[in-house]
């Protein structure tokens, strides 16, 4: 057995606190460790709502009800990878770019060390520091679900926000641009030039919320694993992609999204890729009073986390 | 550029207020005009859950999210019509009447000067004074979406609220029945002829939850778009149409309905239509924790102004 | 007409208190009753959220909203069958045992009498003494609606709660378990034998939300149909076998399941069997902020209703 | 024994429902009764918040709570009084006038029969319909615990609704205005004269919060009795004369109020005099969400029924 | 009259929207204006619970309740002070110094043409920014109302955030420190040099909440006037101030606070003093169901507006 | 400096995850710990309301806001006692004696190891086993900060919930009841003696929370210290004693008791005694929308590890 494991909820309650992901150890070090998760509690990035930063221990609090085999993927991850909470990045409040330095300087470890993490945010700006810390593996082929396409130049003349870190990241040199793709844009936007400029300006594929729905889970992710290939890969899941009816405790909620099994669904067929690291971003407890959208949030993590273990089984 | 334009969200945060809808300017005055939201906090008309009082200003807040560009019907809408935000009619709470009247003087003089109105309700019997208002145009072709019938006769003996607007509409002479059609029926009714009724008395045609869902969007639009033919149309979308996952905040929800998306698209699909009017109803905030229902019934609100500006470009 | 109908909300509001199921009298005998509506406030047996003891009263309260003629099924339940709310169960908070003898001792006489009951709960634990208590009518189809097995052996090395309940009543000879289904499992488990085992060790068929979701809802009632055949039937309607987007207010919700239309199509469907009673359970009100569960569970009762009408007339 | 006792939750959980004030019995006949509760769900009358017609449930559920014997008082008030739960009156959404006919019918014949009602609002405005039905008695003394007079001509040019109650109960002679009272005014108000001229014009006293807080509850309570005198009164109670942190749930919150203690030991203090009708108005349980405001007004029920039972014992 | 006055709320329902403070006109220019209500929606500085951002809109949401004349200090203010809502300033999300910056070239425009700002937060970080802006006008004496310091250093290393701006402030010369005090001290703090050095390093007085609790609302108004004397002065209000109880919605909430009785007895109560500006911070929505937090804010800003109408009046 | 102290919040934010006490380690084993606090999330205890199974997580969310140094007392407490966060006992959810078992196996090593256990429920039930493990001391004092005895025999003719610890408790002879006291008692009860027999059958003092209030915290708290004079003792505070407005997250709230200030100072002014063990219960965070409960039980806890400090330094 992997040296770090979940508590037997047959035996303690999944109430018994303090909770962490999954009820795994809060481990510091790195030794003996496959996949860590870590929190990053960063919400200075938004334009709207507000309050990601309790979005980690939300998601903590809902995933204590996943159980240990995952019948989808026919795997028991935590069986095949020793999996940690690593805690949460000590970010500064209201500080973007010591909080990026922060991010990074938290990630990069374990990136390094061959460890994969599995980041809770937090809005969407701390993807941009996540994708930093990958930067010694070269450019990363990004798969983003989202509803935006999170490529504006600036907010407020502003640079660094939820709404620009993709185009940024891409400016950095850290995206694969050309094996990654945006999956689920949809709503209103700036102009005709928001989506189509990804294409035309940033080499970035897409799909929209009305293909995804059109073309099914399993097409969606074929087209996402031709585009992404052998890359090694970085999921990046803005809960915004789904419908507010199943995430509703989000920043900037766009009505007429994917459901929480569509969601599901995508993300599960997205086995045989090489991924590197994941994150899910944009919980706002203070807008989920039946917590289902950390609870959706949890058992994403516990997909990608099953992703990682048939990787490593060769699966 | 129209005369009136909503503020840029990319300069000032969208939460800066006070919140109009769509973050347009607060106008009184109809010149250079061509679409007029109108809040309508009238709400004495429910007969279960009440406070769409608060409906208009809940819509307003969560309709700053909307950005200039609608990427499905490829329109800026506010580049091609001017519009504002009218405020609030002063109903009088508690007085149906009265408050009718009230409606009516408030809405007529936009349709006889040419301004499409866009009416945030409230409930729905406040749909009367709205069709009463265009009686200049004649009998207009009114396209319901809507879970109920609200064709009986009365409650509690009484001929005026949310569940007989439509009866006192065509008996009025307000509907041009012949063109007209309701849309998304379903849930327990007093009887079997409730809906039977609909056709065999009142001639209206309408379409069930089952049959919407059965057919799909476009087959709905389609169905709608060939009822309705050429005539002067008026939409008026009843938040309970949509699944109550979906539109949590509404007095009478039914289980079983469209999603956001189903909604969405169906209205997107009318285009063509002559649309002298619309309205969405039925929004309650206090049952509403994440505002999903009133972003819906912005983006749908902002979907029927989108739908204006592509007649008026003659697309 | 029969003896007991509902109150007429033509006349009298639905709000007007205080509120019983459907507005039915509040009846404590039993002459000349056909069908039972029984709450059971019992959730001493739930593993992580509690509070469905206010299960009951919070679906009567939504309930209020049902009206007599079901056009799905073209049935007037209420004039085909005498129906009362027979109250609540006094069960014993944080005793489990002496509980289960108080429902069962509540709820036999009426399965005695020939009344059908409609039990609204509290947690899914309460299942087994609803089915003790039609142990005279020998073993039963069971029908469960339901993301878990609920056939462990044990939770904390006890072998009483609402994930047993099904394990027990097997092995307590109350389930003919060869017209037997669980229908719509998912989500994370212990083990890859935990659904596997159903039909391998308990001779329990079953299907997963993820075939039901490729059915559809008419393939998968005739495979209810198909295996319950004319046995006596029971259904036990777990609300979390809908997504938390259609009922947040649950105890343990699995992202990624049925809509509430799925799962009001799949029970109507099941027109034909021979029912001798029903449950809803483990809907929790503090978790159900614009009581869209309660409201889905009240709408479910009433299509169980419907079919029990429908069986009546020989339809 | 009285004829009529509440359940004893010593062997039925308190949450066992339906929930009836105190779990009394649900009776409508009045023989043998002396004390009745009243719902009055009837909300058309405000002019801000509305959803009062939900109090009478949310205070019938918070009322479980309630135990047989008053500490404060010394008294067993079911022991000495036979009391039930008499249901609720079926008022006319949106129609005042109606609804007060409906009112005065239906609680004009307890007090006919010398039962007392204590009445669950709803909102203020139906206070004018319960002193009708006690016309009969001649005017009666009222003692009117809010925070606004009530007592304006009118709002929006109306006359009936829950700012105007006052001054029409005077207009129609309903009111010994020379032994009654209003207490606790507080807020803004439209100008100088509005407190003042509750003595001049209409001959009615009263305390100001101020001067509640200042005097404390025992000299209120003295200033109220010596007020009042013998003759036969009647008890308004507005929740708002209490701090929205004790009830948020009303409508047209003041802050600066009572306390909850302050509110109880006012109302407990006024033994001795001889009442023969009691209110409890303006809870909404939209704005509640721990059920603090219902909570209170049970209380308050519960000390007003007292009072009853004190007075029938002759301390 | 005054150029501006409320809206007529005996005409038109006070929920007719949108909403601006007191229902007075929303105007940006400042010809005739006594009094300006600015919303400042800047939320970067917190350390904890963040959403101040929705501040603004909240309270003038609540505002709307507010009547013209305050019979505490016997004065119709907007009969006496032309005053306006002149919107919110355009704060950049994110970015202090930048949303520094536009605060202060908001602000000072109004302190220079003799209009009296009466800001909306917004946390209390935005009060360095609305001292800056009195610049012109010499140092000021500061009344903060505020369980907590505001004078540390620095947080994270960081000096700019709603900790801190007491000390920046006195640092820049803003506070005219010999004639300022802190009222309300309480919570947990982190040495006992926290309070002790307001006076022995910054020469600033202070009353802890046990203070202020045990003199009274009297003896602390007296205080404070003292202290102040006949300086130009600026209240800061932190509704934190205020125990939980009466002010949930807060985002350091520490309990055994004031009651809001006596935070409105002590503002009221300094009657006399010369202020050149008011604001009330750290209202945040999200945390505040039944809007009483925004309520008593709205309340506390009406009487800033009171005293400033007395001062005008020289009463 | 002692071995274990709280993470540095001017470093780290607040809202970095897992929350634990006061930020405090999460330590297992007991080498150099002067006080374990220990969560207890049993909630089978309950007649009423249920849920405080979160509460310790609750609590523990709300604690990070408490800095180290404590100004009433004057005491820096986590620079005295080394203190740590002991996680929460492994109960089993649904049967009481064997969490019992649970609850003393995990507490008595503490007081064996001369750890001073400060246990957060839960609810009051879990009191009972709380003391069994400190029989090894004999029977201690117990102060019991409570609206209710908790002394009845039996509820459903059980005998262990939490109305019945106490009476269990004195019974056991673990309470040496000529030093205890049951402090805050008020609300409806069964009948006169249900107080009265706390003197006269028990030997229990008790003060009414009517005594409370006219007495003041300061002389509260001296009859207090006269009572338990140098017996080692215990303090349980139900939270309930407070009144619902300052903690409406609770299980059976009875409106009219003490504030949260009133709560604290009564706390603080214990200074002296001789403590073994605290325990704060009955904390529900279903019911604490604004989590104002939560931190009140965590500025209590704190007020009673500063207790603990003081006694460590002899003052």
């Amino acid at each position: 057995m992997p040296r770090y494991t979940p508590e037997d909820s047959l035996q303690s309650p999944r109430f018994t606190g303090p909770s962490t992901f999954a009820r795994l150890p809060w481990v510091k070090d790195l030794d003996k460790v496959d996949v860590a998760i870590i929190g990053v509690p960063f919400d200075t990035g938004v334009t709207y709502r507000v309050g990601g930063r309790f979005g980690p221990n939300a998601v903590r609090a809902a995933s204590v009800m996943l159980r240990p085999y995952n019948p989808n993927l026919d795997v028991s991850p935590f069986e095949v990878l020793s999996c940690i909470d690593h805690g949460d990045v000590a970010i500064v409040p209201g500080y973007t770019e010591r909080s990026y330095r922060r991010i990074e300087a938290a990630v990069a470890p374990l990136v390094d060390a061959g460890v994969i993490p599995i980041l809770i945010g937090g809005d969407h700006a701390c993807t941009l520091p996540h994708l930093r810390a990958t930067r010694a593996r070269g450019p990363v082929a990004v798969i983003d679900f989202d509803s935006h396409t999170d490529a504006w130049d600036s907010y407020f003349d502003e640079r660094y926000n939820h709404g620009t870190w993709m185009r940024r990241a891409i400016e950095e040199g850290l995206v694969d641009t050309a094996h990654s793709i945006e999956v689920g844009l949809r709503g209103s936007v700036y102009g005709p030039e928001d989506w189509t400029r990804l294409r035309s300006e940033l080499s970035l594929e897409y799909l929209t919320t009305e293909q995804v729905l059109a073309m099914g889970s399993d097409a969606v992710a074929a087209a996402i694993r031709a585009r992404v290939g052998d890359r090694p890969a970085f999921v990046s899941f803005d809960i915004d992609v789904v419908d507010p009816a199943f995430a509703p405790g989000t920043g900037t909620p766009e009505p007429g999204g994917l459901t929480a099994h569509d969601a599901l669904a995508v993300v599960r067929a997205l086995r045989g890729i090489d991924f590197l690291g994941f994150d899910v971003v944009e919980v706002i407890p203070a807008y989920d009073p039946a917590a289902q959208t950390a609870t959706l949030a949890a058992n994403l993590a516990y997909e990608m986390l099953s992703l990682a273990a048939l990787r490593r089984l060769g699966r």
